[in-house]
């Protein structure tokens, strides 16, 4: 864009600048541009640090530097274009002064890929705090004071009474798997196994048991997790750091040698995704999200396929009919369940560094950022 | 069973007994025993020779010996027992004299996997031309003057219109394709790659054409079998004898850099697959149901099953539900689509060895045994 044709708020904030793995984030003050039509500004008040930050922070995922990280964002509106509907997708009225979460992504809702129910792969894709900062287009991540909500990002009005550390990994995490149960189907009197027992791992046991599984078994190479998973709906946990023949012949058992009805793998581990699909009996789903990096290929016997009649899809993110079951489902639940512990340290802005460096160190959930 | 207990029904049949690869059919005359509760006695007029009573024949499957082949029967009612509620799987009425043909297996409907809308995997599980031949169990295939048919299973009555070649193959190759159309979900506007253009092919781009399919690609490494999908309603034939990264190019092309929607491999071939799988656009699904024969392991990218949210099921045989949409295919569609070309050549019982020779050397869509 042309500089003369910018216009600017008038206002201005802080924005930790990534530069880059191995590279110190640096902290620098930004213009915040006008709004265009459709769109809202939001003071981020709650930022969470996802994996997926972690893997860009170590150089694991490649984004275009400089970029802004963090997408698990709550925000409080400053201002709606004029232009804008003024309404939530559950048709909740928005204004200044709302505390808010929007989708990781915005796209073309007319392109092939939103009408066919897959808006997060829609025609011009923007996701929060995955591009490049380049004034004056700078405040669209989660580690910054503001951010610019796009047209077409799906926005969901927060109750008061929501933590806001909670709140934050709605749209990333949790309507992700959201998303997973959906393409699982129903989950009533299901026998469940989840490998990879992350913050992905942990909703997914909580969301399974709230939709009516029989039975929820946690597999991880990390007791610690498995231990947490407990909190979170599981049944039974499964070290996998041994010998995983015993393993299958354990689920065997559990499910009278019928075999997992649906396995989602959360760990992105080939080991753990062969072994999952393994594990299912006749007519079983496998949905893999973990594996959002390069892996060495699965190795997957096309006859056991077809004569157990099984299914292995993939999920990357969510539409908005998955964000809205997270939302009630968080809504429904957080108290529930042990969510007020998935934030096991707090950060400000300034202190963004420190907040990688703890996250990487000692594996929490969740560090969250507070403004 | 003892034999004093074994009732007989006073008639007797020729069966062309299997005894195993490489040996001689033997005919010989058995007793008919008579009908238990919700059983049929059924003449066979027509049976089809189908891929996998070649593969038995040949050793590439193993079954029980001796066994009697041929699962793709039409018969004509001889006698119901008293119990059976005498109506078809549509509703209509049946009585001796009646043309009909059934589904290849029969199981126990308040099982799991019948409950789960997978009879073909139900308890007491069996299958037409598959088992042992074991007086007085005898008559249950296709190479026999009479076939029991067993209480459970799926019977639709054949308007007298539709040729036997034609209605013999409905229970077989007919309704595993309904399945996979089901399992694929909806037709309309997709482009669709079928590889391996067997009788399961061809019937396979027929049938996506009526469902309302945008663009059917076949896909073969034999040029014959590509000719004979044309008139099945293949928009375009790929010839996979040759460089298959320009075949995935081409493919590419017509799809406008979208990708395949919808791959259906029939062919059984790693090679196939994995090219169907790499085919597939953001969304599409690969249904798999050839490779029913142990094969080498398919090599997947989870990564790319993840980031486009590709779909991978396999098929074997088919439920109730498949069986009537393939009835209601071939009564409107065997006119439109040449399936009066399948059978090449017609045999008489006392002409199986010649069958089964025939149908190896020459490699028809199919043969048939017509009594």
């Amino acid at each position: 864009m042309n500089e003369i044709e910018i216009e600017m708020n008038g206002r201005k904030g802080q924005l930790a600048l990534f530069n880059g793995p191995g590279k110190a984030f640096e902290l620098k003050d930004f213009n915040v541009r006008a709004l265009q039509p459709g769109e809202l500004l939001v003071k981020n008040v709650y930022t969470t640090i996802c994996g997926s930050d972690l893997h860009t922070f170590c150089g694991v995922r490649k984004e275009p530097c400089p970029t802004v990280l963090g997408h698990e964002i709550v925000g409080e509106i400053v201002e709606l274009h004029p232009t804008h509907t003024g309404f939530d997708l559950r048709g909740k009225q928005l204004k200044a002064g709302d505390r808010i979460t929007w989708t990781v992504f915005s796209s073309n809702p007319q392109s092939i890929n939103s009408l066919r129910g897959i808006p997060q792969k829609g025609d011009d894709l923007f996701k929060y705090g995955h591009v490049l900062v380049e004034e004056p287009e700078v405040f669209h991540g989660g580690l910054g004071a503001y951010c610019i909500i796009k047209a077409n990002t799906g926005i969901i009005k927060l109750p008061e009474n929501i933590p806001l550390s909670i709140a934050a990994t709605l749209n990333c995490s949790v309507s992700t798997v959201a998303g997973a149960l959906r393409m699982a189907g129903d989950m009533k009197d299901k026998h469940v196994l989840i490998t990879g027992m992350g913050h992905l791992g942990i909703t997914c046991a909580a969301m399974c048991r709230e939709a009516g599984a029989e039975w929820i078994g946690a597999a991880d190479i990390a007791e610690r997790r498995l231990d947490e998973a407990l909190g979170f709906g599981a049944d039974e946990l499964f070290n996998m750091n041994g010998d995983n023949s015993k393993l299958l012949a354990a689920l065997q058992e559990r499910t009278n040698g019928k075999g997992i009805d649906v396995v989602f793998d959360m760990s992105g581990s080939p080991e753990a995704m062969e072994f999952g699909i393994n594990s299912l009996g006749i007519g079983g789903c496998a949905v893999l999200i973990g594996a959002v990096f390069n892996t060495k290929p699965l190795l997957i016997d096309p006859e056991r396929v077809i004569r157990n009649l099984l299914t292995i899809k993939g999920l990357h993110n969510y539409n908005f009919e998955d964000f809205k079951y997270a939302f009630d489902f968080i809504k429904r639940n957080w108290e529930k369940y042990p969510f007020s512990t998935v934030v096991e340290k707090e950060f400000s802005l300034e202190q963004v560094e420190e907040a990688f460096e703890y996250a990487l160190a000692k594996k929490p959930l969740r560090v969250g950022i507070k403004f």
